[in-house]
């Protein structure tokens, strides 16, 4: 069996579930105070280049729901893609979260919007008028749904933009380490430099077992989160648990090392894929997740092998315009990770080929 | 002054003040359990020809809010216009009172969205699946934000939709009467007998002074509502108040003699303005409201003879694909009341004709 | 019939039915912004003596629950009696507007509490402890649950306690100006003066038909108010429909005389029953509400003479600790109001007697 | 070092941190779709002798505010005694995820309440008054926040006052295993034989490194429960972690062996302190829990000793009448774990005689 339906159906790295077992030894101080958590604060400053305030939780809905929550007030209005994944996938967490915030979609190509689409969205909801939800926060999905990523320029450009209306910048960073290897800049260029306030940092897809952080890039900000994350019933008691995980994930680069192995294994199955003509890509490949669209015969010949992807053919994702999926062809959506094998890659291509 | 702004600047009509003063004599019972709310729940039982439960509030944003939040759980879905009142004009009140639900805008010529348009959207949150907020309702507005109108066979055909999916229909009737008359049906005809669950019946435009129904057609939906007026502030001591204007609202036919006049001063604007070349109306003129383009030397003309209207273009609002506003152009909105005179109009007329 | 059960079954005063009629006249601008609302703020600063910012709606629930809204995060903790209004009353209100805050009920004789039970309550809630709710605010009620009033030296001392741990003081005053006319002392006085920060001004159960003011002593707490109220549903289109009760109530001193004459007949009530060995009085008759326990063959005389009160054996009530009413007895709140006729009361202590 | 702060200081039974990485290897379904988590819930339905609905979260406040939220509305109110762990300890979650259900706070002595008391609670919100919350369930907390237990004729009566007010019962199991151990009873006896609807069934404190499970005895009350969790950002992707743990302190009853051990040596050390003069228990200890009143040359020489338990003088805690901390005297509690070793109860006992 070859799993590609998403990076979250395999387990952790080993270095990591040796972490947890390595942690737990020793009596600890509960509820986030260990010194666990605290190490991997102090490590993310390191890599961050800036003092930051770190919260540990087990789910990236978790991470983005409380970050949205300590930006806006109940009749705000959170502005991200109308396909993100805090719109469409998390059941309404943000919306509970933030007491009733208002997320406002905006369309756009491959999982991204323009500046023009954000200020257009933006001048919807006026400051000042009382009938209007009021802005309050951007959130950017770096790597977005489609699998794409917002260039530094168009981060600093959406970030300028929210910063004239005065608004803050979220981005939902899921998969962050595999748009950070991908892009090449540091970790500090792709967030607070280019004026990002509040990242949600995921590891649970890259390596990680349950693990994201939410990071304020200005602690000042963070002052009531303890509050939030602890009435929400985010707060682990045997906070080693996050803290090893997080530790292990930064030691040695082995976050780096396993988003680098994940786009790699993306880039070759992509490369395979680019060279049939049954099978078109409608967005590229920059991160770790391959979409395509082939012939049904081709979707078989995978179920057949035991090869598994996500199908995709979503309402709620908006096809570039000249793309269209015919009757007898399927949408699938491979997610590689860094458990992913180059064996099974060309196992998955063989197969389309022979189909 | 002539001030067309809104159809809510102008006071009550003398019929309503003179029954709340005359409610005023006698002790009565407190918090809604007044006589005069209670003939007034079984007066709109014979005029929608069934029996309903009947919540009388203060406010259109109270009425809409409160009648979809029983009929959504906070992980719901409410389907509306992108453009709709609850969608942009409630301040997220929506959200507030069913304790997060999302509402999904659909786009749509006119303020109006088709069959097509709402399964496309319903589709995009699959019934059981986790991630998703779960379709709980759709919201029409009868009168749309564009002045216009749905058919019957339009509410039905939409109404129908919903039955499948299994969700109720809400009816945002603030300007009910003016719809009704407009289509010439019976209350009836237009609601429930159509697939209207729930509706939010307005009066405060249409004479009253402040008060809106919440109706029922299935009273076992009502059964909480109760609480979640009280809860929210929205139930009167006096509850005469909102009683006697309701009763004298209905009486002799009184509500529908006001929007008949509304209407037809409205019919007569816009009359008068599509003989002007300068003139475009983007939408029909359906019921009370007249949607106007027009060259800045007309508006400014307006503002020196004291006319008032509605600066109208908003972000929000989609014109028709082949419309749009010069930079020399305003875009006016003019909504005619039971208090609009027609000289008024006839000057309204006059001093475009001359500008 | 006399009817006493409370002091909201009566209408409204005829100057301020007057005055709604009166200000119905010409065209006013929409949602709060109408002159009568901004002279009723402005006189209200004239009465307390300094610059204040005030919100009207239309009952006592919201302006309690919005003014608390202002001053409490979700995570919270509201300081009240435990058998306050806003505790008991209002269906969990202030719950709802506060998106979850915890209101701790003080328990205390009389429907008060004292410095040393608010103390008590405040260590149970340390600030900065994660697992507890934060202290945000006091509630006092003045006129209580229980007819009492607090001195202004017990309002100043609890407020003393209220800033030593910086919390906000708001105070409930349904029946505020009764209990200014009680205390005898200026408006100012009773509110911030002695350190209250926010006031639920009530003018309904004293004349008005339906109308409360929000006021904030300090005008920058109030900044988003707006959105709360609008967001509430509380913000009337034709708000003049509160500008002009409130400019009535407050015009010539009414809602002065008003309450002047509601105590005079609680008095008159209160030292009638004094004088009658069969009936107690557990607490002291200090504004407006009356309360006595009684043979029941005393409130069967009532009831067949027609003589409404309120049963007020409510399991909620803490009666004196030494007090305790027996089988064959009945406990009965009396609310006298403006309407409250001397003959009236005549009638009623007549009944007693002769039963 | 010997830390008895709490049981949660200590970190996993190596069964379970084996079982976690044991189930590390192949791809799983996501989002707790994973076999681990279903053969989880179908040994907890053997253990409890019936079909059960299993949900598994990573704290005690999640699983507590989620199993409340699932019985009662926002405006409902949930009956528990006001010094517990829900209504003190959660930084307000249950309000958070009902919605702002209001938390009834019941006095009682030991942490426990009467049925008594429990029907004067309910009887203050009567059924169908619109004004008051409506009652929606009741929560015990076996053990309580005193180390008390309820005994099974207790839990009966009170369920059955709960079922006469048709109310659902919730019980706070963070401690069941060393409650159900020090009863002698069956896991069915200890909750649904006795009333019992839905139980938070604790495994971190007793072993896990981070697992509760909520438990539903009629399946059909669940029925919304995965969207809850969603949305709230419970549901693990790589759900594994939480099954697997779980299915580890079930296999071999290892929940009973660590709760036994736990247990035993809370007796040790209660016993140990029964016989010192100085050290007053203020209530039994009936589980793992052991509270001490000590003179300071007591505690202090715990503190040189580096022997840790946590300082109990609370404000929330309620003392037995005839019981008082005196000034040179601390209030400590010692709560021993699967981990607490017999040897350390000896230093402890020994350190204390000595001082």
């Amino acid at each position: 069996m070859i799993n590609l339906a998403s990076d979250n159906v395999v387990g952790a790295s080993r270095e990591i579930l040796d972490a947890i077992a390595a942690a737990n030894a020793a009596p600890e101080a509960s509820y986030g105070a260990d010194r666990f958590s605290r190490e991997a604060e102090a490590r993310l400053g390191q890599i961050f280049e800036r003092d930051v305030k770190v919260f540990l939780v087990a789910t990236g809905t978790a991470a983005n729901a409380l970050a949205l929550s300590a930006f806006t007030p109940p009749w705000g209005a959170v502005f991200c893609h109308e396909e993100s994944h805090i719109a469409d996938d998390e059941c309404g967490a943000p919306e509970m979260y933030t007491a009733g915030a208002k997320l406002v979609g905006i369309r756009g190509e491959a999982g991204k919007f323009s500046t023009h689409d954000l200020e257009h969205a933006l001048k919807r909801f006026p400051r000042g008028v009382t009938k209007a939800v009021q802005p309050s926060l951007v959130s950017l999905s770096q790597v977005t749904e489609c699998g794409t990523l917002y260039t530094l320029d168009e981060i600093k450009a959406l970030a300028a933009v929210a910063k004239r209306y005065d608004i803050a910048v979220h981005m939902d960073g899921a998969r962050f380490a595999n748009a950070l290897l991908s892009l090449g800049c540091s970790p500090a260029e792709m967030t607070w430099k280019s004026g990002v306030d509040v990242l949600s940092f995921g590891a649970t897809k890259n390596g990680a077992l349950a693990c994201e952080a939410v990071i304020f890039f200005d602690p000042k900000k963070a002052q009531d989160f303890d509050f939030r994350r602890k009435r929400s019933g985010h707060t682990l008691s045997k906070g080693r648990l996050f803290g090893a995980q997080l530790l292990a994930y930064l030691e040695k680069d082995l976050w780096l090392a396993n988003a680098r192995h994940a786009n790699a294994m993306a880039k070759q199955l992509s490369d395979g894929f680019a060279k049939m003509n049954s099978i078109r890509m409608p967005w590229k490949t920059e991160a770790n997740e391959v979409f395509a669209i082939m012939p049904k015969r081709v979707s078989d010949a995978f179920s057949q092998a035991k090869i598994f992807a996500a199908p995709w053919y979503k309402e709620s994702i908006s096809l570039p315009h000249n793309e269209h999926i015919k009757e007898d062809e399927h949408f699938l959506r491979f997610v590689t990770s860094y458990a992913t094998k180059a064996e099974e890659i060309e196992t998955i291509l063989k197969t389309a080929r022979a189909a």
